[in-house]
């Protein structure tokens, strides 16, 4: 068993200690948590410290804190010479401090505390800095998901930028158009089998070949009656600019 | 059995028309298409009519045609005071001929010729200008699909608009995403995991519960790394321009 202890107690923890529990070749030794109680409705409360004196022996340390917190939280470990990831898409390997070999350990998906998700259909993203370490990362990751990618810190600063547009962003675009269902009292249901195809799509299409719409036609009529039809500046606004964006990528074509 | 009498063999007509061969309420007579070949895939060339004046006997003519054509179309029924419904999300009914009663038949969904879909799943969004004539069109829309909805035209536009952002919009920053990873040298493939979760969310979260990342959490040092690594103006102001979208929804609230 390969022994593992997480440090942090937010979502992305929370989701990774409940991984760890059902792997049978991961040993969840403990986890740390500033408020004990944040954890405890997945852990005995004997495996939770909120002490940093008092962490125990493990092959795996894992931060799963907040993207600034990581550096501070990575020089509070009293021990030198083992291995730590954090999980960040963001932050870079090297922001980690010197004392221990460093890692990344990076689930890439929205996780949300209200939603389940299968861990095993996740995307891990691991770094290491030998190969020895690398060869734990990816025998720890592929216990608990079935999409292990090897992924340095520059692709992962790419990959989490694009991972903002496809859904950081997207999302957003959901949350304007149930603004404008509401406005207009039409039920946001209808719209849930066209989000759902719109991602199913491009699993076998690629997103050029995907797109429809007026943008993608050119067809400033409707273009027309849709910005009429809008009475909010800010939708208006990116409805614009994204509109421009279809137009201007299908010249290039 | 229903009579149908499908005019136009583009994307949605060719999905109707699998639509209604599938079902045994409904007796798909004949389809118009100006060059016949465009459905002998589905068809038997005897049902396959190019001349207006030889469409046959039906309840009920589904124009599905480009939104432009839709009412010179109407104009080419040699026939009076037949229901007639066009297939468009953003065309009010009254720009139907007046010569035949007016309907509306509008499935919402992204219809690829390349991508079978499950009909039963697609909303169908109808309008009629009486109970008689709404009734049938109701019996033809159930018995191709589970989700029949009656919308009138306002209402539909304003749907059609939100349908925009949340497919044809987020279709485009899939791609712009995808662009992103084919710049960085990383696999698309780690992303579309996401893709799908991000759309699954907002079946049981409300959009606004839904959403994650720098921009919610106002974090501006990572919003900063990332547009420092987009090379591309165009990514840089669409970034910019939603994150400043989310910002601003985060302060409403």
């Amino acid at each position: 068993m390969i022994k593992v202890v997480i440090i942090g107690s937010g979502n992305v923890a929370q989701h990774l200690i409940s991984a760890f529990i059902k792997s049978d070749k991961i040993e969840l030794v403990q986890a740390f948590a500033r408020n004990k109680k944040h954890l405890t409705h997945l852990l005995d409360s004997n495996k939770i410290t909120s002490d940093y004196n008092k962490l125990q022996e493990a092959d795996l340390y894992i931060i799963s804190v907040s993207d600034d917190a990581i550096n501070e939280v990575s020089h509070q470990l009293q021990f030198s010479n083992k291995l730590v990831a954090h999980t960040s898409g963001s932050v870079a390997i090297e922001e980690l401090s010197n004392s221990n070999r460093k890692a990344v350990f990076y689930p890439l998906q929205t996780l949300s505390k209200e939603k389940e998700v299968n861990f095993k259909e996740i995307p891990l993203c691991i770094e290491a800095q030998n190969e020895v370490d690398l060869n734990l990362l990816n025998q720890v990751a592929t216990s608990i998901s079935n999409k292990v990618f090897e992924v340095d810190s520059e692709q992962r600063k790419s990959l989490h930028v694009a991972a903002v547009f496809v859904s950081n962003f997207v999302n957003h675009l959901y949350k304007l158009g149930n603004d404008i269902c509401i406005e207009h009292q039409v039920p946001f249901e209808i719209l849930k089998p066209l989000i759902l195809e719109t991602a199913n799509k491009v699993r076998v299409l690629s997103p050029n070949d995907a797109q429809t719409g007026p943008a993608k036609r050119n067809d400033t009529t409707t273009i027309n009656k849709h910005l009429a039809t809008l009475t909010d500046e800010n939708q208006k606004e990116i409805y614009k600019i994204l509109t421009k964006s279809i137009i201007d990528n299908g010249k290039k074509l």
